[in-house]
């Protein structure tokens, strides 16, 4: 072959694949499907590089960073576009244009009130000037900030160019995150020493902790904590609460540490691959650098980005007065968005809940327009100080009367939860999911920690040792937990069911109106659910009765396994109402465990083998087709069966957008996530062209 | 309250409380649903207590234990039924009656002839003769042993009595265990050390044994060694191979034991609770039992019974014949079992494969009738010898590179397994499933063990520990195997593709007939299956093209997620085959591990909350609905796709039916089971009524 033809082959083939690469970057960002194709558009060129009366630039028809109405961009005398993009001369600002070239930018800013008018979007113009003449090369939809599209799309509704619908269609549900998380300040530029994936939003510093204990110390002290681990688990827990950040070398996007940071709102790292954790000596290494116990680090949970050193951040606007920590007046992105989201809130049908599992988060998460909890998970009640060690108590118990010792001690403390978190949702529904999780989370692994306890507990090492080795299971996921807990040992359904009932009354007595919706979590057979249901409609009565009171209460079930989806005309025979647990029913569909998902999953995405993340956005044609399948069912045994997800999909916009389709009666998500879900229901009514749920 | 009435309030509770177990004892061993109910019959009395011209007893038309056609009973002389029952007295032979009551016996004779033409089956009578005269208290079907049912069933029909089709339907599928199993001899009478559950039927003695090592080198040495383990895992399995039975303290009836065991015919008791293992001192105590490492053993996989010592046990006399250690001819119990089956044969349509892993497997499962094999598990084939060491290689090798190398080591072993697999196979299909289980399972855990490996690996003993502790998951079972592992590592895919391929070509040069169906296992979606059906066909594109020779194969999926059963009319596309792998498919349906569900599955089955082990029995409702949906979705898209199940499920007579019922072309089971699955599956088309398949 022809050494020149060789060599330009060699070049094409480089240049097809860097093109090819940057055409799937493009595509992956923006979420466009693989198999959609790419157009190709031939065009005859106009030269800005023909002198001074020519030259070239990028316009926007109001501010992109700040939406203010103002024509903003850039130009250059004598250029073509390459120059504007390489950077290597400094462009002016577009004002200069009207005394360099007074002719071209008078057509131009005529030109760009038409095509914004015309389009009815704040515009995104490139243009040449080829000796005085105005060649526009380009006009489209203007990317912007948050800010800025809240802003625009309030503004544009008061000029009258749009109505309320379209300024809801204009933002992006996703981009209200960037409202609602603390960034690191952007005038600040700093290198990562890591990059991992970006879990939960917001940036934090602090210093980098390696223990759950320390984490608790050090904050309690003051000090701004970030608790690096390997992974988390459970017994993390009192630590990611006092941590300002959670870092760590393992796991995904929903793995433990990600789900509880996302929960509380809290900045989140994991599976930041490249650092080497060593418990030890209290340190990570990354490369050359080493950050021990001690060092400041600062996370960036929008981008995944780790950085060593103590960089600037700030909590945003719209926490703050969310919060109560700013007043409402001279807040005006608060008071876009709150603007913005009423004119959300009259056009959705699909309710937005909230998973919460304390009063203190119920009362952010009605803050953020939750209209009652979806999801409370009363197992994260026993993490906490004196309870954990009454729940081992419980665990470790030789007998059924050592468990209800054990449990009497719970039963003030649940229920003292439970009556906070009815006082904060006053006139809205509570669902509180029964005890979930395998009894072995609740165990110490640790030596130190299992003398300790076993000299609490009064028994010997060993047979401590016997019981958290008996109750290990190979794939706990699958394994003793949700309902068959409940079913074993129903002492602890009757205990969290008089929990339940004896807050909701004592609630009552103070004028608040408590609406407890009790769930069974994990069934797979109808008779589970009878049975479980039995005990608490026992407990209810025996409550009730003796406390005269009468509280209305409805019991129903998460769905989260397949077996329960496809029998789900049985369980609703018994049933009130279905919510869909769509992290644990994606994990069974697909038999794949998202703490272990991390190892081959991003490699998944990446190959085209799955367009997204199933635990991040709803898998609509497999996980779906399951929820449709349980709905139908559902519904046609029990017309007014109430169905909700909470799920973490229940506050990422295309997985609302399904459960709209689908006739859903409300999503359930986290509270910092409850504004994203609202908006996002919003566009799911306004684009399937009703406002009537699509359920009878 | 009368005191005298609250004492028969009492009383009665009592024989309520008494009664009603007993009704559910009787429902819970025959298999009959709680929900049925139980009728009460109120009849007049009849006295065989009136003097000594008068009687009762039971008696059978035939020998119930051998089928022998000779009346068959016992009676006593002025007697209630009870007294024969509560053994008090010694009854009589039926013969003498002719001398004590002989006008009585010979209308019993008259008509015990005619009840049986009437039934056309053996009966079980139960009499009373009160003072001279024959009163008929019940008849009904006689239960027999498996001996018993198929003598009764060919001699009815040389009587002209019934025809085949009511033979075939007469021995109970499940009743042929009975044939095939070695058993304890029956005039030994022992008391049990230990009940656990009944995995794998037949008898076996041997010398307690705690560590696969030991099992083996003893084995090698000639000794009968019996494998007792807290519970088993892959790395005991050359263990389990040296033993000739598996007893466990932990795990389910479908525990890796149990499944292996099964899987070889070999004896298997698991979930002996009250075994307390001691690994490190080599013995196990149950109670005040101390056995120790070289103590004997004999444990029961029919009963679940563990005793001490060296009970006799035999190798039944089919199973025998059909391994050729016994010629066919003055094997009487094989000669019926041999042409109640060849009936069998002529009127079902499932095809019945086998399960099996390896040439010599293979055989047998052919000599029990096996019409394929349905499910050929090539990760077994790597624990062996020093197979494991190149998978361990290539497990921790660094790149591909080293990966390569190692994987180049375990082709020849691989060809050369799967070149006596065809051979054994001639002329029928064999299905490979592609490497399987999580890579961590093929890792040693132990310290010396590691230690020996990394020495031989030539890297550090810390290089080793990170592999093996970067590779544990928390919920193995949903990790990183099935064609995940091929899709990360698609040269091990290609390794088994070429090996396959090579085999095969090797096979036909030799004019063997080969057929080979490639599956590749755990697909959750369309694009998983494609990606690696790709590797495969351009494996088999350039193999058979550089030998030059053509080799018909099809290229299918295992669907044991219940994701794919959602989406088989995508899958179904590329695939030429489906085989639902019910052990996993149950699994995820019920979001339940059988590894774990020990631990509350049995109370689940004793409380009626579940009606059966559905590992054991197909759940039809549940998982049955996944395959049903997914048989339907696959041949919507390609009429023509082959669809079997190849789960424990495969040798279970009701779910034999259900395959049937719902058009499945075949069931693979362990080869111990084929007859029963050949049995059921007559069965199911007998009793459908059809002998066209229900697919058209």
């Amino acid at each position: 072959m022809d050494p020149m033809a060789q060599l330009w082959g060699a070049i094409e083939a480089v240049w097809r694949s860097w093109t090819l690469k940057k055409a799937v970057d493009y595509r992956r960002v923006n979420g466009i499907r693989d198999d959609l194709g790419t157009a190709v558009n031939v065009v005859a060129m106009v030269f800005g590089n023909m002198g001074d009366d020519s030259g070239t630039g990028v316009a926007f028809t109001r501010n992109p960073s700040t939406g203010e109405r103002k024509f903003y961009g850039e130009f250059l005398i004598n250029a073509q576009g390459e120059d504007v993009v390489a950077g290597i001369r400094t462009p002016l600002s577009i004002d200069e244009m009207a005394t360099r070239l007074p002719g071209a930018y008078e057509e131009l800013l005529a030109t760009e009130e038409r095509l914004e008018r015309h389009y009815g979007d704040m515009q995104d113009i490139e243009f040449t000037v080829e000796r005085g003449t105005l060649y526009l090369l380009q006009t489209r939809t203007g990317k912007r900030t948050a800010t800025a599209a809240i802003r625009v799309a309030i503004e544009m509704v008061d000029e009258g160019l749009i109505d309320h619908r379209k300024a809801v269609l204009r933002v992006p549900a996703d981009q209200l995150a960037q409202l609602l998380h603390p960034v690191i300040d952007g005038s600040v530029r700093a290198v990562p020493i890591a990059v991992g994936l970006p879990a939960s939003p917001g940036a934090a510093s602090g210093v980098a902790v390696f223990d759950p204990d320390v984490a608790e110390r050090r904050a309690a002290e003051g000090v701004s904590v970030i608790l690096v681990r390997e992974e988390t688990t459970p017994e993390d827990f009192h630590g990611i609460v006092a941590a300002k950040a959670v870092l760590t070398a393992r796991g995904g996007m929903t793995s433990h540490a990600a789900v509880v940071a996302r929960g509380m709102g809290k900045c989140a790292v994991v599976g930041a691959k490249d650092l080497q954790v060593d418990l030890e000596k209290r340190q990570f290494t990354v490369g050359e650098v080493t950050i021990s116990e001690g060092d400041w680090i600062t996370v960036d949970g929008a981008s995944g980005k780790v950085f060593r050193g103590d960089l600037p951040t700030t909590p945003s606007e719209v926490v703050q007065v969310t919060r109560g920590m700013r007043p409402a007046h001279n807040a005006p992105t608060y008071a876009a968005y709150a603007r913005l989201l009423s004119w959300a809130d009259e056009v959705r049908h699909l309710r937005v809940r909230a998973n919460a599992d304390t009063p203190a988060d119920a009362r952010i998460a009605r803050g953020f327009g939750a209209e009652g909890i979806g999801l409370c998970r009363t197992e994260h009640m026993f993490f906490e100080g004196d309870r954990i060690a009454a729940m081992r108590e419980m665990i470790v118990a030789r007998d059924l009367d050592g468990r209800r010792r054990a449990l009497a001690k719970l039963l003030p403390m649940q229920r003292s939860d439970f009556e906070g978190i009815f006082e904060a949702m006053h006139g809205l529904p509570v669902t509180i999911r029964l005890l979930d999780p395998p009894l072995h989370e609740f165990l110490p692994h640790g030596g130190e920690e299992t003398k300790l306890l076993a000299r609490t507990l009064g028994i010997s090492r060993a047979e401590l040792q016997n019981t958290v080795e008996s109750l290990r299971e190979t794939n706990p996921m699958l394994g003793h937990r949700g309902c068959r807990l409940g079913i074993t040992y129903p002492e602890i359904t009757q205990m969290q069911g008089r929990a339940i009932f004896e807050a909701a009354v004592r609630a009552k007595r103070r004028g608040i109106d408590v609406r407890p919706e009790l769930m069974i979590p994990l069934v797979a057979t109808s008779r589970e659910f009878e049975n479980q249901r039995g005990v608490l409609d026992e407990v209810a009565h025996q409550v009730l009765g003796a406390m005269g009171e009468e509280v209305p209460y409805t019991i129903g079930t998460m769905i989260e396994l397949p077996r329960a989806a496809l029998t789900a005309d049985e369980i609703a025979q018994r049933a009130e109402f279905f919510s869909f647990g769509t992290n644990d029913l994606t994990q069974t569909t697909f038999g794949l465990s998202r703490d272990d998902a991390g190892r081959f999953l991003p490699n998944y995405v990446e190959n085209g083998i799955l367009p997204d993340d199933p635990f991040q956005v709803l898998d609509q044609n497999g996980v779906g087709k399951l929820i449709g399948i349980a709905v139908t069912a559902g519904r046609s045994v029990r017309p007014q069966l109430k169905v909700g997800i909470c799920g973490e999909h229940g506050g990422e916009p295309r997985s609302v957008k399904f459960c709209h389709s689908i006739g859903l009666d409300y999503v359930s998500c986290s509270p910092y996530r409850v504004p994203i879900a609202r908006l996002a229901a919003a566009h799911a009514a306004l684009e399937s062209g009703s406002q009537e749920p699509s359920r009878p």
